[in-house]
């Protein structure tokens, strides 16, 4: 097909804000880490099989070879030789940074350590490498984690957490929810009152442990709750993950009970990835005036497919209620196919619906500007920053 | 790609049935509640955006506009200054009348009341504005309710009830069921006994009301299976509507139990809508003889987006099985758009196929009348009356 | 669009290997048996219709009709005078002889019997009509049902099917299991003890019967648990198939907690159809070392518009994890459209892929080896045979 040239120009040269996104890994992998990054799998990549021969890898090889020196689709050992050939600083500067992603919103819920300290760069240090403005999102999960973890009593806990979570507001841009991994869509979703949250905190701290690991559906829910109070966006991680969730549990049409409970002035709710379950996403989005939703994650491992999906999440939701996102998480690659998947995707549809005479030329921009930039900007108030 | 122009030209010219639809608006709207009728949503469209950017709106846009004096793609202000200029006569003449629908079947079960009587034009005020054809689908709840309302005591409501729809086979062609909104399909399947309804019924009676609104399970699947067994077509809405149902138990396969037991000589049953579940309506639709299905309202809702839905539609059900619908509510507007992204969806998929030399022209056609008018002519025998 | 004609060269000279088939009937049919065999429904076509209209009847007149002496898209009736004018013999060799297939592996587990044997060629018939090497699949069900059926106690049952189970591996080259048919995937995961398994055979032998059908969820869950710890790969159904299974149960995420509990040297599991669930499949197969899956039944039901069910099957899945099969029963029809639809809409797609300069032409080539030859060949081992 042919892609309008408008089109496909003011795509590659939008500012595109990443809503969702975490940084990049400082150690040096082996191509076995480094092909375990490249799934949502947690058991390591069978030997008689190469991740490369999956949707993202091939993505990755036609999108980030060049930025190595290598042709288009260079085969995996080449990728592999040029990508270890270079620093972690380097493949981030060149992947992430020739992304055309200006500002990222980074998750800095999940960030394992190792023995030299995290074992991601921080938010400086990603800004500086990828030439991004960045921001943060504050997970709750995480939030009240550290508390537990740095010994709050039971009786304390719910005052320190409310604390800590009024001062992440002076920082953060939004808060995140990962209550879909740690339980499910399919709690209760009525406010829990302070006894509640008391009598849970109670049961969580009773057995000793030095990592403090929330999955008590009562403090879940109390943090999302709270967090839907602070009047910040407050993401929550939907749909597809790592198999440690119950997909069938992530459908976010199991929060339609909660959401109906939500007051008049609760924050912004914004679905996360929602695959296989967008189509879903995309009826909350039009029928709750507060829920958003994005099919991040999915694009980058649909790969070549990812325009179905793209053109899937352009059903029913209103152009103001979806987001762009790649949740890239690890490896710069994947901020970079993330973000040109997107583009081409968009550039596809769009293109067709104009040659189509379905829409205008100037509404086909518009929405890529909303989606890919505007609609960010507005909720998470960037302006302001 | 390129449209056939044989089956262009035969969709364009094929008279449409569209056998669930409703009437239109008398009053004439403010902007904000025209825009709340382009969505499912029950709240307020937030200030911060307008509905019309999005598929329903700029399908309007694209398709309404010229039948107002405007320019394809007309701004939104533009289209709303022309729109609101217009008396709602006017605009069903404009756009209902000329959407290419010959007959509609209207489901006449939600018409609200302002302070000069009925909020929709009656079926004859719409079969003279728009040019149509009309029939009358009767809603089994509210026929059960305005008996309640009525004052019937709850030891004669099903006898009365019987009558009522006994004496409704002699007007309508057909019932529609909306236990979708009132419960879920997650009912006992099996058909209720006289002591269960009465149980039932003296349960609902028994709390002093005006308006009486049915969702007692029992009572609702009592109706259903007096619907399906009057022998006139049973329409069930199911997936997709607005937010004060459950949309995961709407899905059409929760009604499996009941498909199986349902007798050898019970009414076709109609699933409505089915989005996002159109493909498990599909597979019922193959495997239970009496079971056909529409993809309308997500039509309209998904705009450019709906020949994906369209296709998926014309995956695993026999063409005999399935029907073409708008479920336009209020805006003459979703009328015109509904059939104009019908034919047009179908012109392009149908092309399709006979391009890659798939299906034959002949077949198309066919097919094209079948799903257009043919099948619902059959069911609804039209044409005896 | 245009097909790339090296990958459509490349794909139709492709031996294909059907890992999951069953036999041809034996008997002439008349024109209603015939068109139930169209279907998974279970209850005739009505008479007003013919299952000839629809997208399997299309692909039959389309791909078929030239193979019995008709011109592509001959009319059923044509379709049929021809059909029934040649042996059930004749049909399989002109049908499934000229699919390209080279080699099926064969699910003998259901072999209706008539008044002179059974009414399925078998394997070596099979093999000799369509011209293909075959391989059996042991029905796990069957095996114990055989036992039952043949008077072996409840204290001996387990003992017997290890026996069995360990001697069918010496000619067998998987296993398959239809618990989605006998009861859904809602099971308790827990691997049954031999005392579980005593205690349902005991309940089950208890009433008289001569043809014993195991439902009990305790003996289905145990056979699923014995094959996968033969070290040969389990075929498991999941979504689509005939009215008797509950659609929503047979959902392949309701398995998680299943896969979850699988030792690491448990079998490789493979799940079949997975429609409308097969982007479900392709995340499991993403996110489980061991799980395969394939969109067999659905290609040959959607027919035109099978293109999008094989690309949406090409998305989060490793591409070592997808594998070909026509799932055909009865009709060689079935057998050749199988094969005809997956190359067509393999082609399209690739051609797609490669056109757009996504994929490059030796990816392109190398993936449809695998899925359509080589990854059946390495899991089953069939060099080894």
């Amino acid at each position: 097909m042919t892609i309008n040239p408008e089109i496909r120009d003011y795509l590659d040269a939008l500012e595109l804000v990443d809503h969702h996104v975490h940084s990049t890994l400082i150690p040096r992998l082996t191509r076995a880490e480094f092909e375990l990054n490249m799934t949502e799998a947690s058991a390591p990549i069978p030997s008689w099989m190469t991740q490369f021969d999956s949707q993202v890898g091939f993505a990755i090889r036609r999108y980030c070879a060049p930025h190595l020196g290598l042709d288009r689709h260079a085969d995996a050992d080449a990728y592999w030789a040029a990508r270890s050939a270079v620093s972690t600083e380097e493949a981030t500067r060149a992947l992430a940074g020739s992304s055309g992603i200006a500002t990222s919103l980074i998750d800095t819920g999940y960030v394992p350590t190792g023995t030299t300290g995290p074992l991601l760069f921080d938010l400086d240090e990603f800004a500086t490498l990828s030439g991004q403005q960045v921001f943060e999102i504050v997970r709750l999960e995480t939030l009240l984690e550290r508390l537990a973890s740095a010994g709050v009593p039971a009786a304390e806990l719910e005052r320190e957490f409310d604390a800590a979570l009024q001062k992440a507001t002076q920082t953060a841009v939004g808060f995140k929810s990962i209550i879909a991994y740690r339980f499910g869509f399919d709690f209760d979703p009525r406010e829990p009152t302070s006894a509640d949250f008391l009598a849970a905190a109670e049961a969580w701290l009773s057995t000793p442990q030095t990592h403090r690991r929330v999955s008590d559906p009562v403090l879940l829910r109390a943090l999302l709750w709270k967090g839907a109070r602070t009047g910040l966006p407050v993401q929550i991680h939907a749909g597809y993950g790592d198999p440690s969730l119950d997909l069938d549990r992530c459908n976010p049409l199991l929060l339609t009970p909660w959401l109906r409970l939500l007051p008049a002035d609760a924050s912004d709710i914004i679905l996360l990835h929602c695959y296989p379950y967008h189509r879903e996403a995309g009826y909350l989005a039009q029928v709750f005036p507060r829920v958003y939703f994005d099919v991040g994650l999915a694009i980058n491992y649909a790969g070549a497919q990812s325009e179905q999906i793209i053109a899937e999440s352009l059903e029913l939701a209103p152009f103001a209620k979806i987001l762009f996102s790649t949740d890239a998480w690890g490896l710069p690659e994947l901020h970079h196919i993330g973000a040109a998947l997107w583009r081409r995707g968009m550039a596809r549809i769009l293109s067709k619906w104009v040659a189509d005479d379905e829409w205008s030329l100037a509404d086909a921009v518009r929405v890529a500007d909303m989606i890919g930039r505007g609609n960010a900007r507005r909720i998470y108030k960037l302006a302001d920053r």
